[in-house]
């Protein structure tokens, strides 16, 4: 049993966070009960994967009520505290979302806006499980074959989501139906989230894995390794472009050359209407030392910088298909979000 | 000025080699002196690069010899000797191309084996001249902007040669032109070839660079940072299938969707006309505890195992061109090595 990603403790008058810098070698819960440790919470990445964000992001307005009451706020100033949860990164579209959708509740006073990110965060497992379902359905119908060999890049199980998973998801509900052979997890550096938590995730589920180094993707793939590549996304494009962990866009590539699957699996939240393709998505570039420093010790000569785009962008024609809660579409086949808004 | 990365050093009785397992931290180097010495600095990637590694073979050669002579063996037990350091590595044709290449002068005695030892490594040096200048042309008669903004892939440089490198020799005669913009180099996991060595050639170089991680190649190229691709090669085949450095593939792979030359860079001693294309050459499997811990810190879960191939394969059809001293071929256009040999 993993220990939940992210709860709210009434009783501890916060966010219970697992802090995911620390995994897989420790499981450390941290209580968050203010919007600057959760803003710090978010950058530093103990919450992460969009679909969590949505969550944080709709309790991070709880924490804010519950700070201005305690601190005895004026309007501007808790405005400004919820603006930072709001942006406090700018590529997944998930947290704006969760700040939104409890926000408008905030006249009914906090305990309404607590029960919405309750919801919200019990609305994402259902969505989790069925696009899940979904997405395990659309797999089996193209591939022939009793177990699926698959390749999953970076970190879109449960410790990405209140629960279950959204790309893990669906390896997990097609492991539960008895139909995985095995999972290459990319090690998705800098931060590794594929070698510390799908890792610890695929262990957790008794699912056959090994990781392997980014640059490996397009060898296992074009090498004839897997029958498909699953990932999460961090936004999605009303035209079906989808903005995910870097090193995604090769992994397309990669199954666009090999004539197999790409497949992205996400709850409809992660869809941005607004955002009419990927050129808009603005990519979040993070400290270079991530890429020149291994925790203390330096990988490079002194003075050498590191380049660090957070996320890129896989255009709609490279993606086989999206799963969502409300179905499969095929951006690669001409479909987007958009018909389906 | 760069440590030399393999020489002879004849008062020493050995080969002395630049241990690239310790940079960019500490330039230490390491006498050579048996040839079980050498498998291991071969082996441990002490010494590495296809040019270097067929220096090392050739240098090898004469270890053995006065192994022989100073340990009394016989005709049988050199020969295995000669044998590993042969096929110390499995993918890179140089190392066994350098044995081959000075064992048929050993009835005219072990200082004739030497000789044409040496000469080996200084036609290297003079062929990497010769290639850099013909890529460095083929690229500047594609391009059309003042200062090029280019791309390279674990490294090729000095470090990986006797001396002056083929991806990063085409660099720096570019540089020496006044024509380069800016370089990226992969970081090239696991063993941080980009990150540690050619951030240190182009350092030395005063070249503008940054380095990122693998999984961002893709996006630098497909988002029009940068003009061509530049990386080395370890063995190509007749066909033009080129074997290089695990992640190789996925730059080619990028580049072709992108539009830009991908070109490799390489002595014709790196050609090996009795392979006839990509599927038949041998890939080295490496311990995958290269993958799975980083130093002596574990970053997956007790147990989880590592896929670790250290080099693909790059189909004929992506590579825009090769660059040997004997011209410069385009495999994309059908030209094949085996129609210059």
């Amino acid at each position: 049993m993993l220990t939940p990603t992210i709860v709210w403790d009434e009783a501890g008058g916060g966010i219970a966070l697992l802090d995911q810098t620390l995994l897989p070698g420790r499981s450390e819960v941290v209580l968050v009960r203010s919007t600057s440790e959760l803003v710090d919470a978010i950058a530093r990445l103990a919450v992460r994967g969009a679909p969590a964000l949505g969550v944080a992001g709709a309790l991070g307005v709880v924490l804010a009520l519950d700070e201005a009451a305690r601190e005895g706020w004026d309007p501007a100033r808790l405005d400004a505290a919820i603006t930072r949860v709001r942006t406090a990164r700018p590529t997944a579209v998930n947290l704006a979302w969760g700040v939104d959708h409890v926000l408008s509740l905030r006249a009914q006073g906090r305990d309404a806006v607590l029960a919405a990110a309750l919801r919200l965060a019990a609305a994402d497992e259902a969505a989790n499980r069925e696009l899940s379902r979904l997405g395990a359905d659309w797999l089996l119908d193209r591939i022939d074959r009793p177990r699926l060999r698959l390749l999953t890049h970076c970190n879109a199980g449960a410790l990405a989501t209140s629960a279950w998973g959204t790309a893990l998801g669906v390896i997990r509900e097609l492991h539960q139906r008895g139909r995985v052979e095995f999972v290459y997890a990319d090690e998705t550096r800098p931060l590794l989230q594929g070698a510390r938590l799908t890792a610890y995730e695929l262990a957790g589920e008794g699912i056959p894995h090994a990781v392997q180094v980014d640059g490996a993707a397009a060898a296992t793939i074009l090498g004839g390794r897997v029958d498909a590549a699953v990932v999460g996304a961090d936004r999605i494009a009303a035209n079906g472009d989808v903005a995910n962990k870097i090193g995604t866009l090769g992994v397309a590539l990669a199954c666009h050359a090999a004539g197999i699957p790409f497949l992205v699996a996400a709850p409809w939240s992660t869809v941005d209407l607004a955002t009419a393709s990927g050129e808009q998505i603005a990519i979040e570039e993070r400290d270079g030392a991530e890429v020149t420093a291994y925790g203390a010790v330096a990988v490079v000569p002194d003075g050498t910088p590191g380049h660090n785009p957070a996320f890129d962008v896989t255009p709609a024609r490279w993606v086989s298909a999206i799963a969502t809660e409300r179905g499969v579409l095929e951006p690669a086949a001409g479909d987007s979000p958009s018909a389906h808004a």
